[in-house]
C-alpha cells in the first residue's frame, strides 16, 4: 500500500472531505475520523440503507476508524492536540476560520506538529470576499461556470445530477496530500493543501474555458451534440439508442463504411465536418436511417470492430452488470458486522494491476475511541471518566 | 515545489493524460513531452487561439518541455529507452497494449529502470472485454452510467457540456502516480497506478449509486431539483435566476425568514421536507413568488446573510470577472513568447496558501529536442543526423 504507515486525523463531513480522506485509507493510510458524540457524520442518517446502515455512509468511509470528541470541550481540544501530534496529516472540510476559532491556528498546528501535512476543502477558497459564504454542491456548479456549459442548447442551465464539484475537489485535495507527503519526506517541510468546491469545478470547465479566454465569445449549451463536430450524438436503433463518437475524417470513413452509408460521400453538404456541422440535422438523420434499422447490439459489435467509438447509454442495474465493470471490480461487496454483505464502489485507482482493497468497512460512530484512545496512552479508566463527562 | 527535481517523460495527448501531466508540471515536476515529428499532440490545432497557439493546447501543456521522437523507428525508440531509464515517472494514455507493441513491456521497463513509476489511462482498463475498444469522453458518459442521471427528468440522457471523464480520470492518475512516488521513495518499490475514463466517472455516481445499490431502485433524473428535498433549484428574481440550496430544516426556516415568508410555517402541506416535497411545485412557486420581488443581487446579499447557500447561475464572462474567481487566481495571464498575453485556468490546487505557479508556458513543438537530447548526452553533429533521417 502506497501510504502504509501514514497516520491521518479527519475532522470531515460529509462528501467532499470523506471523500478525500477515502481515497488516502484506500491508498493505505490509517484514517482517525473524529465524530461528534451521539451525532456523528450527518451521512450516517442519509441516503438508503439496509439494517440501520446508509450505504452511502459505508462506501465513503470504509477504510476509516471512528473516534468520538466534543471539540467544544477543552479536554476534547486536548486530546485532539495529541493525536495532531502523531499524525502526519489533517484533513478537514470546515469553512476557514473554523479551526483558527478552536484554537488550531496555524502557528499551534506547527507548534503540535511541524511535519504536519494539511489538507482544506472550503466552498470559495481561504481567501477571499466570498470565503465566509455557505456552500453545496449545488452552489458550487452555479458559481463555477459548469451549470451555465451544462445542459441543452433549448433549456436552462442544468447541474450535474451526481456531485462532481464535492468528488472533484476530494480528489485533488488527496493529491495536493500525497504531493506534500512527498516533499515532507524528502525536505522535511511541512506542507498545507486546500482546493475550493468552486475552483475545482472552474477548473474543470476544459477547452470550454479556453476557447472563451482566447475568444471572448461564450460557449453555448449544446446537449448531446459536439460543440463543433458531426455526426455525433445518440442515435436511435430498432430496440434503443447508442451514442457514438467518430472523432475526425478517418472515423466518419469508417463510420460511413460500417453502416453501409457510403454513398453519403459523394453529398456536397456534408463533405467536411464543417459543412456536417452546419447541417447537422440533415447528416445525423442520414445515419440514424441506418441506425434504426438493427439492434443496438448489432452496432456496438459492428461500430467498435470497425474502431468506431460507441456505446449504449447504460442505466445503473446494466452498469453494474455489465462484464467490464465486473471485470474492473467498479463494485464490490464486502461482510459489515450486523449488517450483512454490503455493495460499494470499487477504487477507481488500479495500483500494480489491481483495485486498491477494502481493508475494513466503515465503522460505527465511536467503534474505535477506546482503541485510538489508548494509543495515545489514556486508560480504558481515564476512558471512562472521558465518556461520563462527554468528551467522547 | 512537492515535486522539485522529479522526471516524467510524458507520451500523452490530447486531454486526459495531458492533464494528468499538466497536474504533476504544476506541482513542479520537470515533464519531457514526448511528440511525433512534424505532427505533435492533435491539440496544438484545435479550439480557439490567437496567433497559432491554441490556448487549449497551451493551458493543458504549460509548465512542460516538447522533444520530438519519432517512436516508429528502431533509433527514436532507444532514445525513449535512454530517456526512461533516467526517469522517475513514465505516463500514457495509449490504449493497452501500444507500448507492449513498441518493445516497451513491463519487463523491459523493469529492466531499464527498476525505480520507475508508470501512469496509464485507458478508456476501459487494462483488462476485460472491452479493453480494446476505443473510447472517448462522451462514450465513457454513457457507458459509466453517468448519463443516465444527469439531465432532466422529461428530457433523454444528457452528457456533461464539460469532458468531466478525461479530467477525472487525469486528476486520479495523478493521484495514483503521486502515491507511487511516495511509495517507492520510502521502500525503494517501483509502482503501476492506473485508471480508466469510464471507472473514473462511475466512481463519481455518489449517492446515486450507492442507493441503487442498497436498493435496486434506478436514480430518476432530476434535472436542477433535489432527488429528496424541497424547496431546491433555481428561483427567478426580478432580473435573472438564483440557485438556492437550502439543507435541512434549520435552512429551510432561515430561508423563509430571509424572505419574509414565515407566514408558510403555517402551512400544513409544507410541514416536513417530505411533504414539501411531495408538494415541491407549491412550495417552489411561493419561494418564486417572494424571490421574483427583488433582484438576484439583493437576494444573494440577504440569503448569505442569512447562512443560506445560494448564487447567480454565472456564466464564463461573469466567471472570470468575478472577486473571489480573481482572488482565487482560477484564470492566470502568462506571456508566451511570439503570441503576447495568453490566459490559463489557474491551479485549483494551493499549495501553501497560493495556486502553484505557471513555471513556463506550453512549448513549441520539438522546442527543447536539442536541450533533452543533449541531457542524454548526444552532441549537436549527433542531433543533427538525428533529424535528418527522421528520428526526431
Amino acid at each position: 500500500m502506497p501510504l502504509a504507515g501514514i497516520r491521518v486525523v479527519d475532522l470531515t463531513r460529509v462528501l467532499s472531505g470523506p471523500f478525500c480522506s477515502m481515497l488516502l485509507g484506500d491508498l493505505g493510510a490509517d484514517i482517525v475520523k473524529v465524530e461528534t458524540p451521539r451525532e456523528g457524520d450527518t451521512v450516517r442518517h442519509q441516503g438508503a440503507g439496509r439494517d440501520g446502515l446508509s450505504w452511502y455512509f459505508a462506501n465513503y468511509n470504509r477504510n476509516k476508524r471512528s473516534i468520538t470528541l466534543n471539540l467544544r470541550s477543552d479536554e476534547g481540544r486536548d486530546i485532539l492536540a495529541r493525536l495532531i501530534a502523531r499524525a502526519d496529516v489533517l484533513v478537514d472540510n470546515f469553512r476557514p476560520g473554523v479551526l483558527d476559532a478552536m484554537g488550531f491556528t496555524e502557528a499551534r498546528l506547527r507548534e503540535l506538529n511541524a511535519h504536519l501535512v494539511r489538507g482544506s476543502i472550503t466552498g470559495f477558497g481561504t481567501t477571499g470576499p466570498y470565503r465566509d459564504r455557505p456552500s453545496f454542491d449545488f452552489i458550487a456548479q452555479a458559481m463555477s461556470g459548469f451549470m451555465s456549459v451544462n445542459g441543452a442548447a433549448d433549456q436552462p442551465p442544468m447541474r450535474s445530477g451526481p456531485p462532481v464539484s464535492d468528488l472533484i475537489a476530494g480528489l485533488y485535495a488527496a493529491l495536493g496530500i500525497v504531493a506534500g507527503l512527498l516533499r515532507e519526506g524528502r525536505t522535511g517541510e511541512s506542507a498545507a493543501a486546500s482546493v475550493s468546491l468552486t475552483g475545482g469545478l472552474t477548473s474543470f470547465l476544459g477547452f470550454m474555458a479556453t476557447d472563451y479566454l482566447a475568444t471572448g465569445r461564450l460557449p453555448k449549451r449544446t446537449g448531446n451534440d459536439h460543440p463543433i463536430g458531426a455526426p455525433y450524438g445518440l442515435f436511435r436503433t430498432a430496440d434503443g439508442e447508442i451514442a457514438i463518437a467518430p472523432a475526425g475524417e478517418a472515423m466518419y470513413q469508417r463510420l460511413l463504411r460500417a453502416l453501409g452509408a457510403e454513398a453519403l460521400r459523394e453529398r456536397p453538404e456534408f463533405a467536411t465536418n464543417a459543412l456536417r456541422a452546419e447541417n447537422r440535422a440533415a447528416i445525423n438523420a442520414e445515419i440514424e436511417a441506418r441506425t434504426k434499422c438493427e439492434t443496438s447490439a448489432h452496432w456496438i459489435g459492428v461500430l467498435n470492430d470497425a474502431g468506431v467509438p460507441c456505446s449504449p447509454v447504460m442505466t445503473l442495474d446494466e452498469v453494474f452488470a455489465d462484464p467490464q465493470v465486473l471485470d474492473q471490480q467498479a463494485v464490490v461487496t464486502v461482510e459489515h458486522p450486523g449488517h450483512g454483505q454490503v455493495s460499494l464502489l470499487g477504487s477507481a485507482l488500479h495500483i500494480d494491476g489491481a483495485p486498491l482493497p477494502v481493508r475494513r468497512p466503515a465503522p460505527d460512530l465511536g467503534e474505535h475511541t477506546v482503541e485510538v484512545l489508548g494509543e495515545l496512552g489514556y486508560s480504558a479508566e481515564e476512558i471512562d471518566h472521558l465518556r461520563e463527562r462527554g468528551v467522547c
